[in-house]
């Protein structure tokens, strides 16, 4: 069975020593100084490896179930719900006036990432909820703020997002759910929506839906579409549940994976809704989570990668099968661990160089979103609407990637349920694929955030590299093996962007064509300047005689292998990319 | 659900339009002409989509159940088993001594797609029954292939591959099963074996178990392993069946995929087992079956992304959502399919062209086999072995990449399992495992058959590769968008084997670091010469004014995208492979 340990020092690293969270200047940063953030983090390590961990199997076995309309969660999920929401895990970042703690995001990226690692299915519970939190608290009003946002800052109440329908995925336009206005000033909710997660369970005492829908002669396609708040039970004045809303859950998905989260097709037959924001201002409310709950996306592909990762670098190092070609490390063993073979060794280089690379990425992001909140800083914010479908898309396709080679390194026992690698693969799947696809992700990065603002949120990123180069000048070691093919790197994606910019005008389809492949280009040069930043560190720290040796020596190791063996790949990216949308459109449908 | 069609008209246009088969000077190649291989193709792809395919959900849900002793196969298993078998498809490619129909191995392989497509978990009874078949064939006594043979061939009895044990799986040396020899001639088998395909099931009267096992005081490691025939039942001199033997099922895994494939723990306590081949060569008659068995996995990764995109593309062209970019196709209908969407296309490309380009690799190394095994011809054998790696590895990893594409292109349904995409998925995923992990056959191609025979198997690959664009020569069409690319591919794949040449004396891990890279740049360059020798023969057969026409040039098309999209990646793999080992080999184990 898997083990799990959260990646303390890491963390510490990235907070500290590559982002100086305390010395910058964003409310509530000064505060985060180590020993805090070390609390905290060790803390969800340990509820993580010791609570919710254990529970993760067994949610994968015995899934959800739907018994009369009410959805059976797994043995042990509510008891690791209730330690999730009583240590006040779920109110980390939350307004203290509605109970929260205040706490700026990047404390829930550092502590979230245990808690998605030893169960994401459950931690989807909480996820979702912290989303339609989001929500109502930037769009309620105050009454409905008072009404709702305590219980979803403790969990006590969950929430879900309903915008998917059978006919209605990507192109909310479709939406046929109608929200017909009651003279009262509510709206009565009809139809049917599907693959909503947590959409029904048992773990709190009522669920907050946040549902699109039109409301009859608005504006067609998604210019008219609202956005409600429709309760499992409607909430009397003084804060007591009252009666059982007209929505209910009339069916279960089976899944490729996540069963420990309730999938549900949601039917709405006249339940009572309460407009939240603007009428027909439904899809712009939704987005102002979107940044928020894709990063949380690209997070669970890390997480799973992270886990699977762990778990299979010590089965490497335990595994005895063959000698080492060099000669036997362990010659009074039968046989050497497998961890001595190169291609073993290469697929755990892959694998760590990403994790580690992912999470210092996805650290960094999280406190552009906290400089972008905090401040209201327009360049930050533009900075985290270009990476956040860089962050979502590249950090699930990768995931995924990764948590297959860590299966790999199991071999036979990889497949066996038992080993428990096959459920990080599954898991895993899903994040490429909700939330936008990554095939939107790709869509929205090429065809509206790079050129956004005449494409200065673009240039800002590349003078970030830049100077980050710069800054970093010539180095005998990292310049060859790091800096180097950053810039190389990053000159790519450069390259990429300018032959959309030219292609555009006279051929839309050349930049769309390209666009998974920009994205990725755009992954890896995130990651290589994060690598950048964590060799160049590590070495001035090894210099300075500060911190732990072997850690920053590692660091500078994995660096050189993100360098010399992955960037290279946006080389080949590119000619692919220039290739131009010819060879992708030659065919007619009707010819494939 | 999925449907199926089997690609009779791309096996047909491979058969004779590119290999030219009835022309070959192979025995048993002049009887294949078109009317004949049509009628086989076109029946096994009947049978595979109106009696397989119905199956193969049903197996994926119930699995296989192991009630004291006896393994249950999902339900109408057995039906379909009985239609493959009576329909004569088990003993197509076996002798015609013992019943078989003598038919090359080619129209196994052009058949065989469709029932791996069509249900891969149920094919591999007949699968792992053709390999013991193959071994008893070869290395058998006139007495044990009088016994068993017919049999195999008709599919009444199944055979197993029993080599793994908990503790030693790609490290046969490890095994700990005993064979003592008895006063008889037989030998007492005991030990575990794990990880047994169909090792126990209701659908064969006996089942006939290879073995391998160490005969106490023979030599140590992989040289003291010998290989025995240990039946369920044993054999009367009559034929008939006798005493059941002392070897049971003693556990079923529960496995991620190919659940109706049952994966049995075996237990034999003191079994009667009769030497197959001379003692202490087993090893040698394991090789000489894994060409065949190789291939067949390699097939399975192709067949799995087969169905898949076959599904994938009829989902793009049925499913409305958003619009065409360069202006709406159905301005009736609400949206678009979203075949329009250039991501949605280019990855429909990427898998279309992996298919086709696939398919075509594996029937030309299916002729390649045929003529080495039919004429004996030593440099062809050569070629084969060097190849068998590319076909297992390359179509395996790319046959789950392309799957998990497929299972993309539909949005959240493609992670339901209703849909059916997840299991091909899942299914597609043990292959990348079993018959040696797709590593070894990395360090089977690096390590042994790159350089075998001093190296001139290699050199032949690429006479081959030189010869053919010669031939085609210069053209203004398809020089830019295959030729050149292909030419370019194997000139870096080259580089890369010289690279190895070169540090291998003084660092045989650089060699070992890029093994994985080397295997994924040489399967690229294999499915670039498919791609440019099926455009060439399609240019010339359009202007010629033979063939279908839109057939022929969806082929240019397609080969056009593998050039331009596919084929570049092979310069970012060599220089991975050329930054050589210390990237990968820089961290100690311990400081991972």
């Amino acid at each position: 069975m898997p083990t799990y340990t959260a990646p303390t020092q890491d963390i510490q690293f990235l907070l500290h020593d590559i982002l100086d969270i305390a010395a910058q200047d964003i409310p509530g940063y000064s505060d985060l100084d180590r020993d805090f953030t070390a609390a905290i983090v060790e803390e969800a390590g340990k509820l993580a490896a010791n609570v919710i961990l254990p529970t993760n199997r067994t949610g994968d076995q015995q899934g959800c179930r739907l018994e009369n309309g009410v959805v059976r969660v797994p043995d042990g999920f509510r008891e690791a719900f209730d330690a999730l929401r009583e240590g006040g895990w779920t109110a980390l970042d939350c307004d203290e006036a509605y109970g929260g703690q205040g706490l700026p995001a990047i404390m829930r990226t550092a502590s979230n990432e245990a808690f998605v690692s030893a169960n994401m299915a459950l931690n989807m519970y909480q996820g979702l909820t912290h989303g339609a939190y989001l929500a109502i608290h930037k769009h309620g009003t105050d009454a409905q703020k008072d009404t709702f946002l305590p219980k979803l800052v403790s969990c006590q109440w969950t929430g879900t997002m309903n915008l998917t329908e059978a006919h209605c995925g990507t192109d909310l336009g479709l939406m046929r759910t109608k929200a017909e206005p009651q003279e009262d000033g509510t709206y009565r909710i009809s139809g049917e929506k599907i693959f909503i997660s947590s959409g029904e369970h048992e773990m709190a005492d009522n669920i907050v839906h946040l549902v699109l829908a039109k409301i009859p002669g608005g504006p067609d396609g998604v210019k008219g579409i609202s956005l409600f708040i429709v309760p499992k039970f409607l909430v009397n004045e003084d804060g007591s549940l009252g009666d059982r809303n007209g929505v209910r859950c009339t069916g279960l998905e089976e899944k490729m994976g996540i069963h420990g989260n309730s999938t549900c097709v949601m039917t709405y037959e006249g339940a009572t809704g309460y407009l939240l924001g603007a009428e027909h201002k439904g899809m712009r409310a939704m987005f102002t989570m979107m940044n928020d709950a894709r990063a949380g996306v690209g997070l669970q592909g890390l997480s799973q990668a992270a886990i699977a990762y762990q778990n299979a670098l010590a089965y490497a190092q335990d595994r005895l099968q063959g000698r080492d070609i060099t000669g036997a490390k362990q010659p009074d063993a039968p046989a050497d661990p497998i961890i001595v073979h190169p291609d073993v060794r290469r697929s755990l280089m892959e694998q760590k160089s990403f994790v580690e690379g992912g999470r210092a990425f996805a650290m960094w992001a999280s406190m552009l979103l906290d400089r972008a909140e905090r401040t209201g800083d327009e360049a930050t914010e533009g900075l985290v609407s270009l990476l956040t479908p860089v962050i979502k898309g590249f950090l699930t396709d990768k995931g995924y990637e990764y948590a297959t080679q860590a299966q790999q390194i199991y071999g036979g026992h990889g497949y066996i349920e038992e080993w428990g690698m096959s459920q990080y693969v599954r898991d895993a799947r899903i994040a490429m694929i909700y939330e936008g696809t990554n095939g939107v992700q790709a869509l929205d990065l090429v065809g509206r955030k790079l050129a956004s603002g005449g494409g200065r949120h673009a240039m800002a990123f590349f003078d970030h590299v830049k100077g980050f180069l710069k800054e970093a000048g010539q180095d005998d070691e990292l310049s060859p093996a790091i800096l180097d093919p950053l810039k190389a790197a990053s000159k790519d994606l450069q390259a990429a962007a300018m032959f959309f910019m030219q292609q555009g005008p006279k051929d839309p389809n050349a930049a769309l064509a390209g666009s998974t492949d920009f994205l990725h280009m755009f992954g890896h040069v995130c990651l290589g300047l994060m690598w950048g930043r964590m060799a160049v560190k590590a070495k001035a720290m090894l210099e300075a005689g500060e911190g732990d040796a072997d850690f920053l020596r590692t660091k500078i190791a994995t660096a050189r292998f993100y360098g010399r063996r992955q960037l290279p790949l946006t080389g080949a990216l590119l000619k692919r990319i220039e290739s131009g949308s010819e060879p992708v459109m030659a065919l007619e449908a009707a010819n494939f």
